[in-house]
């Protein structure tokens, strides 16, 4: 059986794993990533850590997720708030000189969706959209087992679609953005404002919800509405097999997700209701996917 | 050179043509379409316009595109307005029992998309969105030269798009669909709302437009940025690396493009700003898109 390197690099840790081609992982190797001391410093601590593989000249190829936007073509990355200096940093072509490996990078979010499009809860599936619904909102589109990154490795940005022009502008994101109205965020900053400014957590507004408080239950039944119209836009764009949410929100998804499954249902065409929203099934997307992505490109 | 049959089947003409792999038309058979007397006649009428294709057996496949969204893996239409008694009717298998020769179906927006991405305006680009702005609102996803028709047949089905959830409620469309606000139709309703009850074409509003009539450019404006807001959401699903707009609308369109792109400038990130914005390019869309379908599936 084949097998890949895959490698999370984070602004904080940077793991690298070998995962076979059914998505289990084999070896795990975790460091810091050493991330505000540069991209030499990064990729000489990645090299390291991929030469603790086991057997590496053995795998097939390597792929990394990194947290921002790619130019999936060449490797690199677009913006890179949280690894400072790699910019159009040649990560692919370092690796490849050094390993002789094929070696694919794409963004957190992207290489998570991929993972669950060919090994998680949407396995087989032609066209699958991954959610996640956690602090922000974000997601991917994989069309035949491959990520669509976009021109600008912007596909899947779906937290700055616009789900109600006539809200208040909070940050850098449209008037209206569906992260600003129905991530964890801003479930917090919304059950600040209408119920306790002490309220620190979504988890704290979702107990409210258990204890039927009223004004609990109308902002998540509000962000119901405002999520589902952010899958039907997407329906609209891409009618994808099904949807596949994780992120920390839906750990109390039996609190809302048929409500907006409702909701959804609304505002689709009739024949388009029926699409399957999934619960992201993987425990590792992020590390899974990585080595998923030299896969996708038929490696 | 290879060559295909392509198909352009509506409720009152079909269309049959010889295409070449580069989309030039190399002979066509024109007739009405009969669709009121039941897929039997259609069908047979439809392959006596294919036996008067010239050389036929040197076809390397036929591709069809019919009003409605399509069951692709099948090629049967899911809802057939137009072509009543279509619905699950074996298009696809009933040709290639007929004429041993691959074939393909799906939706005259996908397969003029298509034909835009891969001979067209679009050529060589790995991602297009079509947009079609005529009577209604319609559009295609072409991800690596291949039509996105989604698991209902409905991807594309843009015109659902809800850009502003505070307008009226006008038919089975979503309140504040973009179709019913930003299409042609759309433009004519509210210029007899706003201008003058005798106003029956959008051509009419745009030579107000261009004598500075004030509710003229208002409107045209409003109609900008609400398909801005369109185009902004798609690019967060998808990030294409380019849209291609086509329909009457756009025979205007050096009375708002400008003012449209300058919208979807605010309305997404800035590092996706630079997307181009082409109109489509092809004089027959619908005929060359259908003789594409065989080559997208690699025929």
């Amino acid at each position: 059986m084949k097998t890949y390197i895959g490698v999370d690099l984070g602004g904080t840790n940077v793991r690298v794993a070998k995962v076979n081609e059914l998505g289990e992982i084999l070896q795990e190797v975790k460091s810091p990533s050493y991330a505000q001391e540069g991209p030499k410093k990064v990729m000489e601590n990645l090299m390291d850590c991929i030469r603790q593989i086991d057997d590496l000249k053995s795998c097939s190829g390597i792929g990394l997720g990194v947290p921002g936007p790619v130019d999936t073509q060449k490797g690199e990355m677009i913006m890179a708030t949280n690894l400072p200096g790699f910019e159009q940093y040649p990560i692919a072509k370092t690796l490849e000189a050094e390993f002789s490996l094929p070696t694919y990078v794409d963004n957190d979010a992207n290489v998570a969706g991929l993972a669950e499009a060919l090994v998680g809860a949407g396995k087989g599936l032609p066209v699958v959209y991954y959610i996640t619904q956690s602090t922000g909102i974000g997601g991917a589109l994989i069309v035949d087992g491959k990520v669509v990154s976009g021109r600008f490795g912007h596909a899947g940005e779906i937290g700055n679609i616009i789900i109600d022009r006539n809200r208040k502008k909070y940050n850098h994101l449209n008037v209206g953005a569906v992260e600003n109205e129905a991530s964890g965020n801003a479930l917090i900053r919304i059950a600040r404002e209408k119920i306790d400014p002490s309220i620190d957590s979504a988890a704290q507004l979702f107990k409210l919800v258990k204890e039927n408080h009223p004004v609990a239950l109308e902002i998540v039944d509000t962000m119901a509405y405002d999520f589902a119209m952010m899958c039907s836009a997407i329906s609209h764009v891409c009618d994808p097999y099904a949807f596949i949410i994780g992120g920390g929100v839906t750990k109390s998804k039996d609190l809302y997700f048929e409500q907006m499954k409702s909701y959804y249902r609304d505002l689709v065409h009739v024949g388009m209701r029926e699409v399957d929203f999934f619960t992201a099934s993987l425990s590792e997307p992020g590390l899974i996917g990585a080595a998923m992505l030299p896969v996708s490109y038929g490696k």
